[in-house]
């Protein structure tokens, strides 16, 4: 297909297109003439993929780079996902060195009561986490966290899920890309059910309760 | 406090502090001269919880101003939690009417079937959660969403989870505030857990798996 027809069939501007096609997101057409290169749907998924990426995601376009880098590089599936969930948790914010601490030693207790190895501080993961139950701290709600052991009870169950979900695709080409998408949109996806659930349970719960 | 303890505290620059004053996003502090004010604890806090809503959440200004709003407003715990449900959302991204469409039906399906209340379109977390639905269709990896029943399932586990902890608190004022902050932070530290219960289940079921 031509440049056109990839627009039309992807849902991205020819402009957008073009400009991912300079920075080397997208891989150039089979050139058909000096002015003319044809697509493939190969191009179409790609680009969806970025779409995907950049709108739902939310991922700057070096991270973009990074993530795709990563499907076409050859480490095993379980290496991929970790390069995407680093690039996905993007820098932590900043806190107190004194929050962070506080953070860090609840993390670390969490992770050795349930036999669960150490994750190194600078995994983005762990930093962002850290980062989230610090801020809790700094806000004087630490009592939040309280209960952070049932969340990586839940938590565990629904990577278990995860996993199930795209072990059960059949080719290994098919796992790795959509471990990333799954990666991507399983987050927003289980914030959004995980929201909804909070208001149906809120209004039973919390509903008659007056104004502050 | 003067405004150089009052950007201290908060780790908020003083050029910021300002900024915020200038927006109406922090109430003014009680002047003590032409040129000088004091400010309060309260101001601190408040600073604090913008740069949660900012650095962790992830809010534009405009929406931290809309959040603080339904703060200081006199609606439910309820209705008050779901103002800010509607800002963390954001607008959707745009997906093809035909994949939106497919969306919908599957959501409204898994809500009947689960006796869940039908939420208009326009919500935001139902937008939000039909676009990333779609998304996975449009990819083609529409077998990502078969097991969404039981992702709704612990969502909805973990939405009772949240709520008894936000209701655990005694004072109103701090649930309404411990809401807002169980909200923004609670999406980022479930799916960090998320994360790395990934990582651990996946190094198990894909690790051996040979690169595609």
């Amino acid at each position: 297909m031509r440049m056109a027809e990839l627009s039309a069939e992807s849902g991205v501007p020819v402009a957008t297109v073009k400009y991912y096609l300079r920075e080397g997101l997208l891989p150039p057409g089979e050139r058909t003439s000096p002015n003319q290169a044809r697509y493939s749907a190969a191009h179409v998924q790609r680009l969806r993929l970025i779409k995907a990426l950049t709108d739902v995601g939310g991922l700057p376009l070096a991270s973009v780079g990074a993530v795709l880098a990563a499907i076409d590089g050859d480490e095993t599936p379980h290496r991929t996902m970790g390069l995407v969930q680093q690039e996905l948790a993007g820098p932590a914010p900043e806190v107190s060195a004194e929050a962070a601490q506080w953070a860090s030693g609840l993390l670390e207790d969490l992770m050795r009561r349930n036999g669960w190895k150490r994750y190194p501080a600078e995994n983005r993961t762990v930093a962002n986490l850290v980062a989230a139950l610090a801020t809790a701290k700094e806000l004087g709600q630490e009592k939040l966290t309280d209960r952070l052991e049932e969340y990586l009870e839940l938590a565990l169950r629904v990577a278990e899920l995860d996993i199930e979900v795209v072990d059960g695709l059949t080719s290994v080409d098919r796992i790795i890309e959509a471990g990333v998408i799954a990666t991507v949109l399983g987050d927003r996806i289980f914030a959004g059910l995980r929201h909804l659930a909070q208001e149906k349970v809120s209004r039973q719960a919390l509903g008659g309760r007056p104004p502050g």
